[in-house]
């Protein structure tokens, strides 16, 4: 199995008008991923905010699922949030890793744009398969921020769907990409 | 382009017991398939609910995006929503797209499970590409209710990821499922 774990990060990212943000926590956006992550067997699903108010609500979504009533209600929606580590930078996930698997992870960034660099999904199915960890990283909002991108290890090509629309929520993309990489064909 | 259309039902669908219900809208499903949906080119999005007030939930949901202040500060959320059409039945979203096409779609639906007569993703890709319409079903809740299911055209495989792990939202599953009928490798 790859040595694949997946991030979601709500900072460094843009807005709309470019600027760099920290952006708010879609509930959602844990649910699904998470299941994604669990489903495709990523190692582990860091929600990264370096906000205290943000963690706090995230603590609280989760704990709803992993003890509260929606344990007993849905224990499939526990297994998948089990995966969720809130931190509060990519480094700091990194650091982990580097603690779990004694080598820090390549980078990888996700991106609605192409980028001069940018490897395709064949490549990075091919990497993983290599045996190295990774750190998959998916920004909120309108994206993550340049400077952020131009320091990862790789940079992954966009979706490509049939139209010029290019517009996937990053839930949508996260499942997409997963399975891209992953999905048993 | 292949002629697909994509239903999202909130009946009939089954609850965690396995009763048939009408199940409620959420305001993600909406966004997140509709924007699936127009990023891979299919041709509408029907929601379909029977109920008088989920309907009008759905507008408010839509007009908000679509007339309101979203209209303006998010087009691209405009273009996506553009393609939703909410209708009482499945066989309603059929007699439309008859009333286009002139000839009625087959029936796909998608399931978490696999049935005797699941077609795989291979297989429903090169049937698309012989031009004639389908409609493409997602069940909401715990899933479509099985006799809707067996008077399906065709019934399409599960996704698989890397574990047993077979929970995705009906968000992610159709995201993966369109990048899987339509997406560009």
């Amino acid at each position: 199995m790859p040595r694949l774990y997946v991030a979601l990060t709500h900072y460094p990212v843009v807005n709309k008008r470019g600027d760099t943000i920290a952006a708010a926590i879609t509930n959602l956006d844990l649910h699904d991923i998470s299941r994604a992550a669990k489903t495709y067997g990523a190692k582990s699903f860091y929600v990264v905010t370096p906000l205290a108010d943000q963690k706090i609500l995230i603590n609280k979504i989760i704990s709803h699922w992993t003890n509260g009533f929606g344990a007993a209600y849905n224990p499939a929606r526990r297994r998948a949030l089990d995966l969720i580590k809130i931190k509060d930078s990519i480094a700091d996930a990194a650091e982990e890793i580097n603690g779990i698997e004694k080598i820090y992870p390549k980078t990888v960034v996700t991106s609605a744009r192409r980028h001069p660099s940018s490897i395709n999904f064949k490549e990075f199915r091919d990497i993983l398969q290599l045996g190295q960890p990774h750190l998959l990283v998916f920004g909120t909002a309108w994206g993550l921020a340049e400077p952020f991108i131009d320091q990862a290890d790789y940079i992954l090509e966009p979706i490509l769907g049939r139209t010029d629309y290019n517009h996937l929520s990053v839930r949508s993309a996260a499942g997409i990409i997963l399975d891209r990489l992953l999905g048993t064909r």
